[in-house]
């Protein structure tokens, strides 16, 4: 019994990804849409704005009428009228003449750009002397500007910001095509385990790896269903397996990955329909005993009991598969990083991946990257942790000083 | 007419945060806690683990009876039985002796490490042989060691993460004492605007900002609530800011704030019970004629009505605000940001500070930050951009080359 895995790669794991179906899409309201994955292009079916549009208060003009004029030397234009807001103006503006105009009130006709209110003044009730001259075009919004008619202005697989939601909100788009949210069944294992509200005895503890895992699926896009704790009994798990795979896209197990019941959970996956192991053990530290499963066409992930293991595992391996399946393109932006100096020596096991635990710290003029202490059983070694750094397998270690990139962990602000 | 503001800092305006209450506290389910900010430090009231466990499969032991053992000397210890989970074992290990236990196990009266399995081989049911040493403490968590009992392990102010969300869950609470989502009423303004449902007839545009500012207040832990669309009338926009006021703790009125409509936005605020302008002109760029009030002890803003002004407005000064009011501790994570290189020189203005939209591109080595080009009204260079460069206000500009500092616009994933 000296070694219990066939580890593979991080890099094998993700490339099962594509064995699985993306979401079917749903729509949803504008209101609602924003952190969800769009399901189709959007072509434009307007040019935004619909019209030349006034981008300052002042006087809409033909620049030309402006040109060569200054503080010394103004030019005098007469004030034939204003643009109501909202309005079509019809007056036409000529050479030597100007229009009261408001930000974002429609060009007249015959207007090619504004001069700015603060650039001129009033002598008297129809004219204004004018010190800076304006270049046709500036201070205005041309008509399609912003986005022109028949432009694919957004891809499918795009998650939506505020401001693509916005942007959807000028084309009058108020039912939004979406990636529907991968369902994740979430299932705990253990006779040790016992539920949040029970008061646990010796040799018990409550339930970690449904909160945080429940939390992280949240985060990336899913939707987490719990399914409670199984205790170390084949059919029971088999029976709550079948269960959260029936009403969900993929499925968590966590606790089942080590020798003590890993084989039930490996007997209960391979008894599914459908049901086979793709990968038993990862070259990534913590988090080696992970499973990865396909039953009824869906991933089934045996995780690690310890609290941050498992949590790991899900930043680095599950993660990926929920966003895919989600819907989000490869072009779906990274796990932000950012970069800090590591304030001490990190040794390091070759021939895998290791994720260590960092708190940030601001120091005088750098960012500070202090690894975490602790064993991968402690959930506090996670709560201390602001982001992962990664030590790629053929690393020895890392020196304290280097530079290195940290992953987030978030939520964080945006 | 030369000039409209006496401009403030951002460092003013932000100061003005204290004026503010902070949302009062309510409690929410453990399931729902992720995001939310902790309204009270929180003390364990147990130890976690409450005992101490194997962190590995293998054999509970004294350390010492291995000393020494290695592959060419193994020790020969007496397997006197196993561990069950979630049980209390009785019987006491002595030198020379091993119990059989499963990751998760309590150890046994005695023990002070585990064996692990793949150090040891059974030569006979009740004999293994030991091919390496444990020191005492190894391959266990000790009895508190997560957590020790008395312990603060929360403080309010923290934005609770999956992990933190773990942490709760082990010390069995179900209820989560949390501050309340600062609740935020976003009124739109401009007789050019009109609603996402209608179709702009020449000279109106849809409105965008409501959609947009709902869309960051939600990202920043509040609560948007749409007051629709104010035409440019004083009792109207009065009525309206009332009614907004009284079902909120903070108002954004967008389109208000430059010279067209501003007068009313200045009067209805002023009009309102305890108005008062803090600030009107703020020295950032896009976003000067930005307004802040107070009225009724609450924040209101007037924003400039151009869309991507009002949304690099609400994410440099609102957004402290919101969190501010959220509850959230001066420790809360700020803002992701990445370092990439600019690609081409900026100029900035001496005496304001610019906040240039960036679009960032993974080089062959490193990331560069394109600096999006177009005018601030045009809500498709938000969509372009991926963040914001600051360009602080003693800077005339920046070279292409310079390495800089750019700020996420979220959504990121975590």
């Amino acid at each position: 019994m000296k070694d219990f895995f066939n580890v593979v790669s991080i890099e094998t794991i993700l490339g099962f990804r594509n064995r699985f179906h993306v979401t079917p899409p749903e729509s949803v309201d504008l209101s609602a849409c924003t952190g969800r994955v769009l399901a189709r292009d959007v072509a434009a079916d307007i040019d935004i704005p619909g019209f030349s549009r006034a981008t300052m208060d002042g006087y809409a003009v033909q620049g030309a009428s402006t040109f060569g004029s200054s503080e010394s030397n103004p030019a005098y234009l007469e004030v034939i009228g204003a643009v109501a807001m909202g309005e079509v103006p019809t007056v036409p503006v000529g050479a030597g003449q100007a229009v009261r105009i408001s930000t974002g009130g429609m060009l007249p006709p015959g207007a090619d750009s504004v001069v700015m209110i603060e650039h001129a003044e009033a002598v008297e009730s129809d004219l204004i002397e004018v010190y800076k001259s304006v270049a046709p075009g500036q201070h205005v919004i041309g008509q399609g500007e912003d986005v022109a008619f028949g432009q694919i202005v957004l891809t499918a697989g795009t998650i939506l910001r505020p401001q693509e939601a916005g942007l959807l909100a000028a084309l009058g788009q108020r039912r939004i095509p979406v990636y529907g949210r991968p369902r994740v069944g979430i299932i705990s294992t253990g006779d040790e385990v016992v539920p949040v509200e029970a008061t646990p005895r010796a040799g018990q503890i409550r339930d970690i790896n449904a909160t945080t895992l429940a939390g992280q699926v949240a985060h990336c896009g899913g939707r987490p269903q719990l399914f409670g704790i199984v205790q170390d009994h084949l059919e029971t798990l088999r029976g709550v397996c079948r269960d959260a795979l029936a009403s969900n896209d993929m499925v968590l197990i966590s606790g089942g990955s080590s020798v003590g019941t890993r084989d039930y959970t490996i007997e209960a996956l391979e008894s599914m329909p459908g049901g086979s192991i793709l990968a038993h053990g990862v070259s990534i530290s913590p988090g080696k005993p992970t499973i990865l499963a396909a039953a009824d066409g869906k991933p089934v992930w045996g995780l690690p009991g310890h609290a941050a293991s498992a949590m790991v595992v899900f930043h680095v391996l599950v993660r990926p598969f929920v966003a895919h399946m989600g819907g989000m393109a490869t072009r779906a932006p990274e796990v932000p990083r950012v970069h800090a100096r590591l304030s001490r020596n990190i040794a390091s096991q070759q021939g895998r991946v290791d994720f260590v635990r960092v708190q940030l710290e601001m120091g005088d003029e750098e960012l500070w990257a202090h690894p975490v202490l602790g064993k991968s059983g402690l959930i506090s070694t996670m709560v201390k942790a602001d982001g992962l750094l990664r030590i790629e397998a053929h690393t020895e270690g890392l020196d304290g000083g280097t530079t290195v990139a940290v992953e987030l962990l978030s939520p964080v602000m945006g």
